[in-house]
C-alpha cells in the first residue's frame, strides 16, 4: 500500500470512519465558540483563498476543527500527524473527506512512512505551515529549502517546537517568519491555569478512584500550571503544599495561604504529588525514601523526567501494575509509591485521558487561526525569524470568545482614554 | 452448571481471576485506613467468632475489603451480589479463595440464578445480615422466617433499603434489629458532600472533555450532595447557580454567595446542570425549551427520574449518541441538549465511572464494620426494628480515621467538662 | 432626677438626641429587609393591638428597629436596657419619641437605677416579654408573680438567657411560655457562621492593622462560629489550623482541607489565634510558653475565659497597652503575646467594634418579631415552659428575606410532593 | 515659633509624644520581619555611613520604621512630611529623638511652613533622597540644582511620583538616578492584591456595619487591586461581578468564575460597588439612576474621580451624613446611594482607616531600604533618569521575608540549572 497516499485510500470502511470522525468533531465544534465564530467570519471573507496550508499536528477531534476552519477560509489544506501514535484514523478520514483537505495522517505508521506522509504534505508546496513540535518547518529547511521563498510564514504552538525554532533563529537559520503561539497570554492564562489544572486533577481522580478532600497535595512549581493545580486542588478541599525554587514565587504561594517547604520536607507529609516545573529530578531517591506508604505521584509538567523513575526503579525491591495506569513500587521498608502514567503528562497519558478540555483548545487554536489569517493578509510585513503573536491578535481572540459567550464589557470613553493617556505619557 | 455453587466452581482460570481480584482489593485496602485499623483490632480480638454473616452487596473491590475484614474478625461469611450487573467476577473469586468466605456472586446471572445464590447464602443460616437494598432481609422474612430467631441483627446502607425497612418496621413486620447505616453523620457529612461532589464533577469532566472554568453550573437541590457539588464546582472556577424548593436552604445558598433562582430562570442561563434533589421532574419540557445550545445535563441525586427524559425524547426532533455516555437531543430550533449516562447517577453510570472514592467508602464501611461488631457483642440489647447507629459507634469511626491519619486533637480537661456540664445541665 | 422616668425626661437637648438616634436607626432599617417587610405586614394587620410588650435589650440602632416594628404592629412598648453600658442614649431618646414606645434605658446607670428602670417596664403590666439575658423574666417571676397570669409568653435570644430559662424550666419554675430564639436555624446558620465570622475578622484586622494573607490562623472550636471564622480566614488567604475536642468535627475540619492538631502543637505554629469554643481554658500557660513572638490572640466565642488571662498575666514579666485594644504581654524570653479586647468577644469589645452586621441581626430579630406575633395570636396554645421556635416561623423569616431580596425559588409540584411522600411514608 | 525647626522644638510635652510615637513604632516593627532583618544586616555593616538621606514621606509608624532602619545603617537622616495632614506628631517626635535623625514634620502646617520644612531637609545636603509623591526631588531640581552633583540617587514609591518623574525623564530633565519602587513585583503582587484587597473590605465593613455574605459586589477593574478585592470578597461569600474595559482581563475574570458585564448592567444588580480602575467616571449619573435602594459605593483605586460625585450631587434631591464616613444621596425616586469616604481611597480615608496592613508596607519598604543601600554602594553605576528596581534586589527582599518567616524552599541543583539552561539557550 502506498504509505504516502491520503488516508481514505488506506482504510477499509472509509464511510464508517468518516462518520465516526465527524461525530467526534461535531462534539468538539459544539463547544468551541471561538472557532465557530471565526469560521463564520472566514467563510464570509475567505481570507485564505489562494493559500496552501501544510500542517503537522496531532490529528484528533479538537485539532480537526482548526484544520477544517482553515479550509472553510478558502485554503487548500494538506495535513499529516506530528506523532505516529496520536492520530485518530476516523478523524483523519473525516478531514480527508472535506473537499479542500487532504489528510495523510495514519495511526501507528513506522518512521519511514511518517516522513513519507510529511513529504507528501510538503509536496503540495504550502504557502503557510502550521506545526506542533517543529518537524514540518525543520524538514522544509533541511530538505526542501527551494520552497521557502513562496512561504509567507508559519505558526508553532508547543514549548518544544518553540525551543527548536529559537535555536534556529539565534543561528540565523530560520528563513521565514514563524509565530510563537506557545507564549501568548491567551495560552498561558487559560490553557495552563485552567486546562492543566482541571484535567490533571480529573485524570488523577479517575485513575486512582481516590478523593481530594483532606489530602495533603504537594504541588511542585508555582508557575502558571502549578497555580492552576494548587488552586483547583484547594477547591476540592485538599490541603496544598507548594515547593518552588524561585523565592518570589515561593512568597506568592505563601501569601496565597499555601504551605511552602523544600521537597525534602514535603516528601514526608504529602499524600499526592503533582510536578509542574518543566525541570528534571524534582522528586528523587532521597524523597522516595521518606514518603508515606501509599503516596501517589503524577507529572503535569512537561517531560517524564520530573520524577526520577530510574532511581525509583532501582531503589524499589519490587514493582507491579497496581491498577491500570498506576505503577506501584514497593520499597525496602514495605511502603509503596504509586506512579501514574509512567511519569508522563498525566492529563495526556492516563488510561482514559482526553487531553486538555475542548474550550481551552478553542482558545489556543483561535490564536492559531488568526495568526494564519495574519500571515495570509500581512505575512510580507514580518521578517524571517521567530515572532511573538501581536498583542492585538491575542486580544481579538479574547474579544471573540466574550462575544460568542454573550458577555459584554465596558469600553473606554474618549474622556477616559485621554485621562489614562495623560497618565501614561506625561502632561 | 450449578448456578448456586460458589463462584470458584463456575469460572475457568480461577487462579487468574483470584490474582486480578486480589490486585484490585489491594489497591482499595491500601487507601482504606479505617478498615485497615479495624482489621488489626478484629484480628486480635476476633469479636465475630462463632458468627455466620450473610451478605448481599455489590461485589467489587471496596466492598470486598469490608467482607474480608469481617472474615478476619473470625466470622464465617457467605456473600452474593445485590444486583446481577454489579459483580466483578475476579473480586468474587478472590473473596471465595479466603478460607472463611464463600462467594456466590457472579456477574450477569438471570433472575432465577440471582435468587438461587441468595438462597445459598441464607442456607448458611447467618446470625448477622449485611444488606444493600434490603433483598436479603426481605427474603429471609418472606421465605425463611424460621431462621429469624437465631439472627442477632443486621445492617442496611442504602436509602432504598432503609425506605423498605422503615415501611416494614411501621407495619410491625421487621422481626430483628437492623441498623440504619445510611443516615449516620459519618455518611452524609462525607460521602454525600465530598464523595458525590468530587466524583460527579470528575465523571462529567472525563465524559465530556469539557472544563469547569467560566461555566455557569446549575445545581438543583442544596442538601448535602448539592452542597458538595456546588462547593467543588465553585472550586473549579465555575459560576454556581442553585435551585431549591426549601426556603431556608435557598437562603443558605444565597448567603454562601451563589445565585438562587427557580429552574424556569436557571434553565436559560446554565451551561451544565447537575440534579441532586432525590425528587422527580426537576428538569422538564418547559426547561429544555429555553436552554442554550449545547448544554450538558447530569444527575447526581438518586434515580433516573430527576431529568424527565421521556419528555425530552418526545420533545426532540432527533437524538443520537454524541459520544460515549452522552446522548444528544436535537430540538426543533436546532439547539442541542446533552444528557450524560442516560440520566442515571453520573458517578456510577458514566463510561469510566468508578463509583465513590475509596476513602469515602472506607468511612461508610467502617460504620458497617463496627455495627456488625456491636450486633455480635450486644445484639440482644436491641429490640426488633430499625435503629439509628448509636452515636458513639459513629464517633468511634471518626476517631479511628483520625488515628490512622496520625491526626491528634484536643480532649476536654476535667475542668472543661465541668464547665460545659454546668452550662448544659443548669446550675 | 427620677431615675425611673422615661429617658426624654432625663436628657438635655432631647431633640438633638432624637435626631441622632433616628439617623442611626434609619441606617439600620435601610439594611434590614426582613423587618422592613414585617413592618409593612404588621402596620396593615396590627396583630399586636391590645398587647403591652415589656422589653429588656441592648438599646442600640439595630435593636431599636425591632422595638419600633413591634410598636408599629399596634403594641404599647416599654423598654429598658439589659446592660447598663450598652445603651445609646440617642437611640433610647428616638424610641421614646415614638407615640407607642416608652424607653427607660439610659447609659451608665448604677445597679439601683438599672432595676428601677426595669421595674418601670414591669409596671406597665406587659402581656408579652422580650428578653436578652433573662433579667426581665426572672424579675417578674421573683418580684411580680401576680402579673404572670396575664402574660401570654415571651422570647429570649441569648445563650445565657436560654441557659437560665432551661434551668428554671427543669425545676418547673418557668410559669409562662418562652420561645428559645437563640437556637433556631435562622440564627446559627447565619448569625454564627457569617455574622461572627466576618465581624471577628474585620475587628481583628482593624484593631491590629495586620493582614491575613500568609498568616497561620488557629481557630479553636469547629462549631458554627468556628466554621465561619475558618472559612472567612481562608477566604482572606490565611492558612487555617483547627483545634477541636469532638472527633467528628475534627474530621470534618480535616476533610475540609484544614490542618487539625491539638492546641499544644498549634500554639507553636500560629500567628493569630481565634477561640470560638464556648468553653474555658482553651489557651493556657503551657501554650503561651511555646508561642512565636508577636502572636495575636482574640476571642470570638462567648465569655472572656477562653484565653486564661490570669495565667498569662502571672506568667508575663511585663505587660502594657501596645495599642488601643491590644494588651501586650512580654514573656521571660522576650517574646510577646498580644491579646485583643481583654479576651472579651472581639467583635463586640474591640475599640471600634460595631457588633454583628446589620443584616444578620435583621434575621435574628425577624424571628423575634414573628415569635411575638405568634404569642399574640396563639399564645394560649403553648404551655408554660421553654419552647423551640416552631419550624414554620423560622422558615417564614427565610421566605420573607428571599422575597425582600427579590430572590425566587422553586416550589414542589403536586407530583413531586407525592413522590417525596411516597418515600417518607412507605408505599 | 520657628516653623522650620525640628519638631522637638515645637511641641510641649515632648517626652510624652516620644513615648507614644515609640509605642506605635514598636507595634509596627514587631510585625515587619523584613525591616527587622535588614536592620540587623545594616547595623552590622553600616552600608549608609557617610551618607545623608533626605526624606519626604507620610510620617506615621510604618514609615518611621523605614526611617529608623536607614539611620541604623549609619546614615544621617533628615525628614519632613509629604502631606501636611498625614503626619503623626508623636511619631515625628520619636524619630527626632534618634541621634541620627532630625524630623521637621508637623501635622497641620500651612503651605509656607510645609516648604520651609522641606527646605530644612534639603539644607542638610542629602546624598540620597527618598520621596513619596516627588515633591522633594522636584524642589531640589527647581530650587537647589547646585546640590545635584553630590546626590547619588533617590527612590520614589507612588504612582503619582513616578508619573511626574517619568515626564521629567522624557524631557531629559531628571538629573540623577531615581528608582521606581512603585512598579516592582514585590509591590504589585502583594501590596495591591493583598494589601488593598483586605484593607478595602475591612474598612467598608467597619464603616457600614454591613456584611458581605450574599451581597452582590461589583468590582470595577480587574488589575492587581481589582483581583484582590474580588478574591477576598468572594472569600467572604459575596457574589462578585466584574466590570472591565480590557477584553483579556474581562475573559480572565469570566474564567475565574465571576460574572462580567458592563457597568450599565452591573449598576442594576450590585449591592456594593468598589472601583479599582485608576481611571475617572467609572460610575456616573446613568448608573446612579438605575441602582437599587441603599447601595454602597467605595473607591479603592486611586484618586477620588472614579465615582463622579459632582454628577451624583447634582442628580440627588437631598444628601446627608447617614453615619460617620457615609454620605447618603437621596434620588428623585426616593432611593438612596451611599458613598463612603467621599469617594477617596476607602482604606486611607474611612473614619478609622489605618492604611495598608503593616506586613505589606514591610515588603514595599524593604524594597526601599535595599534600593537606598544599592545607591550608597553602587549609585555611580546608574545614569541619571528613572530606573526599574533591579530584579535581584526585588528578589532579595522576597528571600529576606521567607528567611524571616522561617520558610525554606528548594534551590536548583547544578543538573537542574543545566537542564533549564539547555532549554533557554538552545542545544
Amino acid at each position: 500500500m502506498d504509505t504516502a497516499a491520503p488516508i481514505s485510500d488506506r482504510l477499509d470502511d472509509v464511510d464508517e470512519h468518516v462518520e465516526e470522525g465527524r461525530r467526534k468533531m461535531d462534539w468538539a465544534l459544539e463547544h468551541m465558540p471561538i472557532l465557530t465564530a471565526l469560521r463564520e467570519q472566514f467563510e464570509a471573507g475567505e481570507p485564505l483563498r489562494d493559500h496552501r496550508i501544510g500542517m503537522a499536528l496531532h490529528v484528533e477531534a479538537k485539532t480537526a476543527v482548526l484544520v477544517e476552519t482553515l479550509a472553510e477560509a478558502g485554503a487548500e489544506v494538506a495535513i499529516t500527524g506530528c506523532n505516529p501514535l496520536s492520530t485518530h484514523d476516523d478523524v483523519s478520514a473525516a478531514l480527508d473527506a472535506h473537499e479542500n483537505i487532504t489528510s495523510y495522517a495514519k495511526r501507528g505508521v513506522d518512521d519511514e512512512a511518517y516522513y513519507e506522509a510529511m513529504d507528501a504534505v510538503i509536496a503540495t508546496e504550502p504557502t503557510i505551515t502550521v506545526d506542533d513540535g517543529g518537524d514540518l518547518v525543520f524538514r522544509i529547511h533541511q530538505e526542501y529549502p527551494e520552497l521557502i521563498e513562496d512561504i509567507v510564514g508559519g505558526t508553532e504552538e508547543t514549548t518544544t517546537g518553540v525551543h527548536r525554532l529559537r535555536a534556529m533563529d539565534q543561528e540565523g537559520a530560520l528563513d521565514y517568519p514563524m509565530f510563537n503561539v506557545n507564549d501568548t497570554p491567551m495560552k498561558h492564562l487559560f490553557d495552563n491555569v485552567h486546562g492543566t489544572g482541571e484535567s490533571a486533577l480529573a485524570n488523577i481522580a479517575m485513575t486512582t478512584n481516590l478523593s481530594w478532600a483532606g489530602k495533603t497535595v504537594v504541588v511542585s512549581g508555582y508557575g502558571y500550571c502549578g497555580r492552576g493545580v494548587a488552586k483547583k486542588a484547594a477547591g476540592q478541599n485538599a490541603n496544598v503544599v507548594v515547593t518552588e525554587v524561585d523565592s518570589r514565587r515561593a512568597l506568592e504561594a505563601h501569601m496565597e495561604g499555601y504551605e511552602v517547604m523544600p521537597m525534602d520536607e514535603a516528601a514526608k507529609v504529602g499524600d499526592v504529588f503533582v510536578t509542574t516545573t518543566g525541570n528534571r529530578d524534582v522528586i528523587t531517591e532521597k524523597h522516595f525514601e521518606v514518603m508515606q506508604d501509599g503516596v501517589v505521584l503524577a507529572n503535569a509538567g512537561h517531560f517524564d523526567v520530573e520524577i526520577n523513575l530510574e532511581q525509583l526503579s532501582e531503589f524499589a525491591v519490587d514493582e507491579r501494575e497496581a491498577r491500570e495506569g498506576v505503577r506501584e513500587y514497593e520499597l525496602h521498608d514495605g511502603s509503596r509509591v504509586n506512579v501514574l502514567a509512567e511519569g508522563r503528562l498525566v492529563n495526556l497519558a492516563a488510561p482514559n485521558a482526553l487531553g486538555h478540555p475542548v474550550e481551552v483548545m478553542d482558545q489556543s487554536f483561535g490564536v492559531q487561526a488568526v495568526c494564519v489569517r495574519e500571515l495570509a493578509e500581512r505575512g510580507d510585513e514580518y521578517d524571517a525569524g521567530l515572532h511573538s503573536v501581536p498583542d492585538e491578535l491575542d486580544r481579538e481572540v479574547a474579544e471573540t470568545k466574550l462575544d460568542a459567550e454573550g458577555i459584554e464589557h465596558d469600553v473606554l470613553s474618549t474622556t477616559q482614554e485621554e485621562y489614562m493617556g495623560s497618565w501614561r505619557h506625561g502632561t
